[in-house]
């Protein structure tokens, strides 16, 4: 017989770790050194060069449409790749890289575009792209084009998705949502507001201010991409092998996304962020670490939502105010190719 | 008006290289302290981690057929971004990065044989996938599969294209155009004898005994890929500002590859290698180099095929035994999705 992908092997959440574990990467053995090697299944993994942890990530990304409200796949790049450095402790990103697959037959202005939004969320991050690749394929080969980006950060204090442990405070650095109900509604034809647009943006600058307040009193942070909020909590909660209670009227969601989501029937706990992390800050440091996430433009709508817990371990439990109930991952993919 | 992209651009060659520097990487600046960066248009990027020297670099591949004489897309994956490390001198490979995007209702069982081939060569390389990605297009966004690897890896003495100066000697560690010419002669449907295949392995084993011997007196070193050895000879001659004579009798093809080469009408100069690689060697150490890639299973027909000139600067000469012309790089793409 013969098994074939799906769509949810794309989704980021079991299907897709069940293919990478016992199929993809299953003959792969961690360095002896690794710090955190594959088998952490974490945003990036962390090697020691010199007395250095370096941190290496990567992600493709094959969005569509490649120029949405907010954002586009260049600026989309840059951050996805930066994000998943600066969570893991990397917000110095030493260097990118930049791949790119494209359709023949492609406008070049696009590419002009493209390249742009690259260079200027770059340089917003701080960070720069230093070797890359250009391939192309034949007309109809690629649905216009793929850009993987992969970086190098020194990450002083690694930040793993595994270290919650109970009383530390959760905090969600954004409102929820934005990204993927905004790409959603945009690929339904539907409008509204002005203000619903793409969270997309690289989050390196904001958690280097978090970890100079917080230290290693920040022991997790973790970007809440494909999966959502729901999926990066779920997680974070089994790798940690804590309990988490989310608070659900602390998680900040805007009326645009709560109105989309209810129209779309797409619920924004569960659906991708791209400029949205999540941190666990043991409770002695919670306040100040908050305090410093809102004073930066990019943290304005920072909040406390929640705890770990010594209960439900590997589980996230979500207290609605009239009674609580388990907040899973999504079960598949809400919608292919939305990062 | 609109220009476009076509296949030239994902050659390899001048539209590649036109394209990367007017319009993709017009945009990025070398950080201040790289050592190689982004305008070295090198094999990769070297940048200052600690005391070492980082080299980063990184391939994608988008081959068909994925399954091919003598190898697949899985091994092509890991050597590609394996030589690009080591042709830059970082032949200690301390990661990789493997980056999957594939199409809905791919056939599991082939990503199987893919991850075992991806593993295997890992092992012969001493490398390891230490974090990766998996995306899903749909059926008939992508053609298959295209793999993007990055890699990063410590080079104690970096080996940059550029640093090629008179008489030094120009060593082949293999014969030419068994990547590109089986490729090409298996997608036409000929059938040549069963030796025609290609020549796709890691080549940091290799490169790593040079280096014992050869030391610093090892100036440059090149991976002949998709722009062949005329390619690698070319570019390396124009960066280094010298000239490099080469002797056509010395330069190893074998006769599959002469006689498929002929029927297809294709140059085996001319036409890509996944594990060949060009070095250029001080005039005293060129003797023992040559000596110990011999003894390599990888480098048994190495050969001494030129060397470099103080005149034609930036020129490849071929002395063909009858005369002696200038050796050109590819004008456009021999074929796409090679690599
Ligand atoms: N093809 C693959 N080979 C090896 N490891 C993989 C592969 N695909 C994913 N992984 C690993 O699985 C884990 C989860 O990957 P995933 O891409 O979901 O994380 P992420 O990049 O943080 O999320 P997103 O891609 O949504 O931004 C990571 O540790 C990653 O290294
Ligand atoms: N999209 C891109 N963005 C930035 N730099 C690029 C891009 N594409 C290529 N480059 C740069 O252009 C140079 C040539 O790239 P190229 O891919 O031809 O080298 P290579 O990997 O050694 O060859 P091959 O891909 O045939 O193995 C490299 O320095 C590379 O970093
Ligand atoms: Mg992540
Ligand atoms: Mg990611
Ligand atoms: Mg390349
Ligand atoms: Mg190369
Ligand atoms: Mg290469
Ligand atoms: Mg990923």
């Amino acid at each position: 017989e013969s098994e074939r992908i799906g769509l949810e092997h794309g989704a980021g959440g079991e299907a897709t770790r069940k293919l990478v574990a016992e199929t993809l990467a299953s003959g792969f053995g961690d360095p002896e050194d690794a710090i955190v090697g594959l088998t952490g299944m974490d945003d990036g993994a962390v090697i020691p060069v010199g007395e250095e942890n370096l941190v290496l990530t990567t992600d493709s990304h094959v969005i569509d449409p490649p120029f949405f409200p907010g954002g586009d796949i260049g600026r989309l790049a840059v951050s996805g790749t930066v994000n998943d450095l600066a969570v893991m402790g990397a917000t110095d990103v030493r260097a990118l890289t930049s791949a790119m697959v494209i359709e023949a037959n492609y406008p070049v202005a696009k590419l002009e575009r493209i390249a742009d939004s690259m260079a200027a969320t770059c340089e917003e991050a701080n960070a720069a792209v230093v070797t890359g690749d250009t391939k192309v394929m034949g007309n109809g080969e690629i649905d216009g084009i793929v850009i993987n980006t992969a970086g190098v950060g020194v990450a002083p204090h690694v930040t793993p998705d595994s270290a919650v442990e109970p009383n530390d405070v959760i905090l969600l650095t954004d409102s929820i949502g934005e990204h993927g109900i905004s790409l959603l509604a945009e690929r339904e034809g539907i409008e509204f507001g002005s203000d619903l647009a793409s969270d997309v943006k690289p989050l390196n600058d904001l958690l280097a201010r978090a970890l100079e307040v917080g230290g290693k009193n920040i022991k997790t942070m973790k970007d809440a991409t494909r999966m959502g909020l729901a999926g990066a909590l779920n997680e974070i909660a089994e790798k940690s092998g804590v309990g988490i209670e989310i608070r659900e009227e602390r998680v900040p969601v805007t009326s645009d996304v709560k109105g989309a989501g209810e129209m779309l029937g797409l619920d924004p706990f569960q659906i991708a962020n791209e400029g949205v992390a999540v941190l666990a800050v043991a409770p002695k440091s919670a306040e100040n670490v908050l305090d410093e996430l809102r004073e930066h433009p990019k943290g304005e709508n920072a909040a406390a939502i929640g705890k770990g817990i010594d209960d439900h371990h590997g589980r996230v439990v979500l207290d609605t105010g009239i009674g609580s109930r388990y907040l899973r991952e999504p079960a598949s993919e809400p919608a292919p190719r939305i990062c």
